[in-house]
């Protein structure tokens, strides 16, 4: 006889189950028996560009060294994005994807008895994180699917440690301005951590929200967390970044694993918040993606939440689980909503122009059937 | 004013140093103005072979997908491991680099109030995942530098939930047979999990060294724990890997981050598990090394703690501060061993013959200085 080494484990972790992320298109070809090279996936907010050419020569001259460990400190990506957001190097942390930053803060600052805030709907590492340390996440009811901050304010209370807001939010695409971010810090405990996700942010820049960076030299109890596996396309190497008060970073530098970014990943990030063109072509992709789904959605007749990033949440008006299963026979990878408490939505990335109509192609045909 | 967010971080966090790397040569050579070219770094284990020209085209034929997420679930690298070892891929768990599959255990399966029995004079990581998570750190005293497994038996009370092994064991390269092995095992409770750190164990395989996986079969308690970063040389990377029981897996998959491996390691790693001449390569290279270090060592009239891995402890039978600064200055970085208590050490890693002169020579010259 043996142990239960599950009964064994720390209570928070028995009873956490893990991200389910956007199934692979190898996965599906492997289940459906069909050829990979026909499937269109659009569920994980990917960046349909393909690579950057600067990142691929940057990988490329970095293969020489693939038997030496990573910089365990960063220093060149680090100094970069100092540089660029005019803050000091100290202020950063860099994470194994900003999946990594997030757990990095409810390592550092949650436990029993401590919570974290968020909004339904929110991220759904978020949950996980929190759960992970065995802390509990109160969640707060959202605002026409957006966070409601002011309910959030409602909702800290003496052992709330952290509140984790995304602008835009990821899975509904909504977003709020900068009044309603400053009024919100302005108004949330001192000793409360707020987690900033922009891991869309470059999408909406320029648009009517704020940029998280404008406000950690008034609040430092901010932290901005960022990402390299949107916009800047680098999904498959996992580099996201916080920056904060340089206090913060220091806990969440000790926390970290000490090679936790990869050597590759590194000179990839360098190269990538480098390359200006990339990422206004992926900004003007995505605008054009948006206005072709919508009009495709339209067209048939669906709503969907407005969105300041680079998916959108279809309302179907009904459980979508079968439209799902029928758009995968049909080799289309969306992301059912489920899971979010959103039955009835599928979230669908915004793809090249020739992923967009093989979507909305497929879709028209389920719908119809 | 503002709060001060390292009290408000966790107690074990407030009280973590994190790990301290080998010197990067990028880094020296900027310290001291160097040429990185001239620079010999024999100071973290690194396979000095350089990169495997087939993990090299694994790696090219994966970078079109850059834009894409990881296979979360490392289906095919879990299958190759499965498939090499005997073992069923639900036994696998994936860690960036295997720092992560002993931080996965640590946060599973320590807390405040519990403890992990190690050695003194093993890898900095465990007591570092443990004081990370706020649990105690039981250090039992080594015997002639090795691990004392009777003494860790004994050591072992109603709150140990984890006992972290290492064989061969990092920084003293010291090892234990099949014997002492099962000895050990036999007696650890049922309930206690055994991390068996085997991330040295392809240079010391056919030795008297135990192959862990044996063993798992008839303790279901125990975890292998191995890493693409040495014999493989994928450092760069963070490949590491866990087989163990079902269960434990399930419950480390369930803490782990969901895209913890990148692609490109991913992709590298099953390159390396199949590429059988780059390891036998490795091994013979570290051999022959080995043999070199030793009789130059032995003509500097130095002693040194027997090894099986890809290093030696080297007894100065002095502070070696300033001997490590000398070598600094002579563009040579080996490791410092004061952090493990043992601060007439250094370790100093097996390079190619021509590092391994370059290291004697600078050694001869600072001690005749």
């Amino acid at each position: 006889m043996s142990c239960d080494f599950l009964a064994l484990a720390q209570p928070g972790v028995q009873k956490l189950s893990p991200y389910v992320p956007g199934k692979p298109v190898d996965e599906l070809a492997r289940e459906l028996g069909l050829d990979p090279a026909g499937i269109v996936k659009l569920a994980s907010n990917e960046n349909p560009l393909g690579p950057s050419d600067k990142v691929l020569a940057a990988i490329r001259a970095e293969l020489d060294e693939l038997t030496r460990y990573p910089d365990g400190n960063g220093f060149t990506l680090k100094t970069a994005l100092a540089a660029r957001y005019g803050v000091d190097a100290a202020q950063v942390t860099l994470g194994n994807g900003s999946n990594d930053i997030l757990e990095l803060v409810a390592r550092a600052y949650l436990a029993p008895g401590l919570n974290a805030v968020f909004s339904d709907y929110a991220f759904a590492v978020y949950p996980i994180a929190t759960q992970a340390v065995g802390a509990q996440g109160k969640i707060v009811p959202a605002k026409d699917y957006a966070h409601d901050l002011q309910a959030m304010l409602a909702a800290i209370d003496d052992n709330t440690r952290v509140v984790f807001i995304a602008n835009p939010n990821n899975p509904t695409g909504t977003w709020f301005g900068p009044d309603a971010l400053e009024a919100f810090l302005a108004q949330v405990p001192e000793s409360v951590l707020v987690v900033l996700d922009e891991a869309y942010i470059e999408y909406a820049e320029g648009d009517e929200l704020p940029d998280g960076l404008d406000y950690l030299a008034r609040y430092p109890n901010l932290l901005v967390s960022r990402t390299f596996s949107k916009a800047y396309g680098l999904a498959s190497l996992r580099v996201g970044y916080a920056i904060s008060s340089p206090a913060i970073a220091d806990v969440l530098n000790r926390v970290r694993q000490p090679f936790n970014v990869n050597s590759l990943a590194l000179a990839a990030a360098c190269a990538a918040l480098a390359d200006a063109d990339y990422l206004s072509e992926s900004r003007r992709l995505n605008d054009a993606g948006m206005q072709q789904l919508e009009e495709g959605l339209r067209a048939l007749g669906l709503s969907w939440i407005a969105s300041r990033a680079n998916f959108i949440a279809v309302d179907f008006g009904r459980d979508t689980a079968a439209i799902n299963q029928a758009l995968l026979r049909e080799g289309v990878i969306v992301r059912p909503m489920a899971g979010y408490r959103m039955p009835n939505f599928l979230r669908v990335s915004i793809g090249l122009p020739r992923e967009n109509a093989r979507f909305l192609e497929a879709l028209a045909k389920v719908l119809s059937a």
